[in-house]
């Protein structure tokens, strides 16, 4: 049984507060596919959001750095850490791509990748609540990576359709790369699964 | 001398049949390559032999994380296993963009790029054959990583003839990823290589 | 205090030279920019420059294999090596983009990204040459992130233009993978500042 300890309890709070700021992130970026106007300001927004999330991630770090906890532990809450903060970085680097190449009307996969995400951020933010219970963290780790298939075929599909319709070649590379984008944020969810699995399965 | 436990000999038999996996895909592939015909059915099947390795890695990873071993080994085992598993994840992303992107006369430096995978994973398979001894997987490393030298002279070849002969933006976007993916594939190995060796290092 | 054992005393000269190298790199690609005369001749004399430090790199690693060290000082070690490497790689693939594309004119951001990378590697040279100044090193660390920002900053905005002007899209494929390698060249010098703070983290 892994047995919290105080300072644990922090690393979980810490957890805690990067998965609400993911599924801040994530949301924000399905409302502005929901409703296409004012896209600059509210990238902007999801920029402040981000930027939180490199300040959490610079703590936990630091924390890490300076705790004496057991290599295998601090070698997983690493990885755990630099995950979450990918996550949102992709989050982030598909919102900014809307502005940077003036996309006018994103295709409605970007709009189910973002839905996806969310799903998979709930996912996270279930499994770091409650560490100690290891079924009920690899339960959720079962379920990110499904989402993660799922998030594979709704992107794959698109690309074939794009690839298919899309006869404008600058279109086709924004939309691309902008699907791309959130795709490898779902792949960076994975990350975090595959992090949470290895710290419960050393903590055995 | 590195002398193989038990415990050790099941990792060794674990990577013997992730190597022979990779070595079924990257044949595959470059069967596609030579007989371009029924090109979706035959990436389906890739898909299976690339789910399978994928079911290979995690049973390592989880038999990894319920062994004890010292620090170095696992960490070690780790890296091995991971980049075992992004060489035929490469494979599969290269095949399936044939289909995603109906692409009709892939290069002929494509199938060069899956020769030279095949080659890699037998000098990967030929190495985990015999991991006690070091000067044997040393010399298969130096010639993993000849191979990924190769692949790079050929794809920057393939890249430069393919920008000046392809005027077609769209055409040149497809076959542009399908050499980048397999490329990435030569990188991989070139990682398994790295591992290999710092494994070998570290035991004696 | 990290106090510096002749062991550690190699590794530190080590680090000085591939910093030393890595400045050379970015500053034969900005005079590149500068004059874009005997392009290729002088990204062939880029190669040579990246292959040294291809080698200075593995010479690391085999003496890090080779020393007893603590775990943690291995895994900071190890990594900055590799975020090392990867800073000359990158600065290297842009160069190589250059000759492989027959790039007629770079835009004004790419000389102004060369430029951004060689007071990162400088940054990085001051940083290592005095390892136990641990604040002396975290304010080194501070400027190559701000630094980092600045590459982003100047990316975007370069990006943004390229799609609002560029028509011809095999121009505008060019043009932006040279940004975007640039760019990531950027990022590794912030992984190596995150290499670098942590070892430094670690030691205290």
């Amino acid at each position: 049984m892994f047995k919290l300890m105080p300072r644990e309890t922090q690393f979980n709070d810490m957890f805690a507060e990067m998965s609400a700021n993911i599924i801040q992130g994530a949301t924000l970026l399905k409302e502005v596919f929901a409703d296409f106007t004012d896209v600059p300001v509210r990238i902007q927004q999801l920029k402040t959001i981000e930027h939180r999330g490199d300040e959490l991630t610079h703590a936990i770090l630091i924390k890490l750095n300076q705790t004496f906890i057991t290599p295998f532990d601090r070698e997983g809450i690493h990885a755990l850490a630099a995950s979450l903060d990918d996550v949102l970085d992709f989050i982030y680097a598909a919102g900014l791509r809307l502005v940077t190449y003036k996309i006018q009307s994103p295709p409605r996969a970007a709009s189910l990748l973002a839905e996806i995400i969310i799903k998979q951020a709930e996912q996270i933010a279930k499994a770091v609540k409650n560490l100690e219970d290891h079924e009920h963290v690899l339960a959720c780790c079962v379920e990110i990576n499904f989402l993660e298939n799922e998030a594979d075929r709704v992107t794959q599909e698109a690309m074939a359709e794009l690839f298919e319709t899309e006869t404008n070649p600058i279109n086709l590379i924004k939309i691309k790369e902008l699907l791309e984008t959130l795709e490898i944020s779902t792949d960076k969810a994975e990350d975090v699964a595959n992090s949470l699995e290895s710290v419960i399965l050393k903590s055995r």
